[in-house]
């Protein structure tokens, strides 16, 4: 069989062993005869599950003492109307940064909960860019600053931390999360969907500041409530428990593998060489600047509608998965998250040059 | 090795072949070389699956045409507040009946959303009975009725349906779904967490008459809007797509073994033959009336801390898993799911016996 290499934008790649292991133990589990799907969250065993999963995520991640780790329900999406009902109850309005369709989508949900201001940050003249990150003079009249790191479909990542003075920012790092290193003190409210780099669909990790805990409106379903799910260990409800489980493993497994550091330092080497492959030609055009080209999510495009859908068919062929852009934008896609291998890389690189040679 | 029978009460039992076939496909799902998890949701190949996942579950659960399927984030607890969310928007209050914890929980979620009424339905006098389901005089006045149909703590469960009028009638089906034939058509809604019955949490079945779509509040998340979910597939976000994956080859499994009708025989077969040994000895007691004793979860006792403490603890080093009762009620609990196959409960009855001969 052809070697394949998954370039979905997510659900994405999980690391190769992670998935193995959990292939392994998936009918018996520590030894108790059952899988880990088939037994309480409550029991000794999975409550040490989870105790070393969120130790393992605190030192991979460099989580301050006083910031609660929650594993919840309802994806990003969920947290796009949890945020404003756990943080919107004081001045009763937020500041939504956007830069692209996730954080659009996060400002229009969130509207439904408290007021919204936006402010767009993409300047699309030429190259996208992000052109304004200082909201000190304003920010401050706003419960929160929402803005998300990493735009998926357009391949726009936002590195630098926008300065909201004193108040309080929330980010979406739903696709680059655990990518490289955050200063987690900037952040008021981190949220992310698993499905990136973390492990499966179905599990969404939130890290909140203690001191933002417990402002919940009375309307906040209790799963979403920040204060009632710190007290509960995330289980007001039975959790989604094999996906916690498998980013369990995906903690270990990076922390085996170097830790974040060795991590962004191989995103950084995967995204350059793909880069620098772009910028050594002109049949294919990525319109991201350079500093804000995403080292997850890298677009591309040869401008033409047919030998884009040409690329994606052979590439498919050629083993290389997934590459499609999203519809909202089209050309092709290749994420490229941290389980994805250098080798992948540069078997996407090698394909597009042949084929940039035989459709010139 | 021992052989292992699962009681816990959920995250419960899947069946043996369904794990089976996960594990062999774990990592390579219909030839693509990739996981089932590592792929879009919006892909022919899962879309392929969630088609035939929804016409496997409408065949067997003989749901009519008039019903969406939804498979949604945030278990029963997350409808907990969804229902009133999306339903109680013209009368403006809800009837609540209570014959258990899980009710009583409903009911506390909804009156962050509505106006809620309770009516306790549960005699405890002597033995655990649900002394009234007619409510057609009341219900009217209400935005909808909402009962849960099996109280999993106390294995209480209700076999009739409330009579309501012609009010909608919402239930929480989480610990029988698909446990025994059910007239759908009586419900406005009926939803369940997946983790009994289904699959794996992190999974949330609803099914909604068309009518009762597109009532929902503005403060209604959009992952939990009917109308929203409805038009999208489901898919408003990134489903939890390899519990979803599962809960379809669970409905198939069920399928190619008879479908509902052999389910329910399976569970009434084995549920008697547990209360027809409890009914033969005074060494065990059951403190639910007869027409309320539940197929899913029979509870017992010796009324004695220190015997049911070491009933426990024996009957795990027997292969006998999870029969400690809930921490709210003591005791013992056997769940017998669908997937509780009847040698789990003859070597049950067989342990209590030994024990009672050896503790008399």
């Amino acid at each position: 069989m052809t070697q394949i290499f998954n370039f979905s934008a997510g659900p994405a790649m999980i690391p190769t062993a992670v998935l193995e292991q959990a292939q392994a133990e998936l009918l018996n589990w520590q030894e108790q005869g059952t899988s880990v799907m088939e037994i309480s969250h409550r029991g000794k065993y999975f409550m040490d599950m989870i105790t070393q999963c969120e130790k393992d995520l605190r030192q991979l991640f460099h989580i301050p003492d006083n910031y609660k780790v929650l594993f919840l329900q309802g994806g990003a999406r969920g947290q796009f109307a949890a945020v404003p009902m756990n943080l919107a109850n004081n001045k009763g309005k937020a500041l939504y940064l956007v830069n692209g369709h996730w954080s659009s989508v996060a400002a229009k949900e969130a509207a439904s909960f408290t007021q919204v201001d936006e402010i767009n940050i993409l300047n699309s003249d030429r190259m996208l860019r992000v052109d304004r990150l200082d909201f000190s003079d304003i920010a401050e009249q706003y419960d929160y600053v929402h803005y998300c790191t990493n735009e998926t479909i357009s391949g726009v990542e936002i590195f630098d931390v926008p300065n909201v003075g004193n108040a309080v920012l929330v980010a979406d790092m739903s696709s680059d999360i655990l990518s490289r290193h955050i200063d987690i003190s900037k952040f008021g409210v981190i949220y992310a969907g698993a499905q990136k780099n973390m492990g499966p669909s179905g599990i969404t990790l939130v890290i909140v500041r203690d001191d933002l805990i417990g402002n919940a409106r009375q309307e906040t379903p209790s799963i979403w409530n920040y204060a009632v799910q710190a007290k509960s260990d995330s289980m007001i409800n039975t959790p989604p428990t094999f996906a916690w489980y498998l980013c369990g493993l995906v903690f270990k497994h990076l922390l085996t593998h170097g830790g974040l550091e060795a991590a962004e330092q191989r995103n950084r080497a995967k995204a350059e060489l793909l880069y620098n492959y772009l910028n050594s030609n002109t049949f294919y055009h990525n319109y991201v600047a350079e500093e804000n080209r995403s080292i997850m999510n890298v677009t591309f495009t040869t401008d033409n509608h047919e030998l884009n859908a040409k690329f994606v068919a052979e590439a498919t062929k050629a083993g290389l998965q997934a590459l499609k852009g999203h519809k909202v934008l089209g050309g092709m896609r290749a994420s490229i998250y941290n389980a994805m291998p250098i080798e992948g890389v540069q078997a996407l690189i090698a394909f597009m040059q042949k084929f940039a040679q035989e459709n010139a």
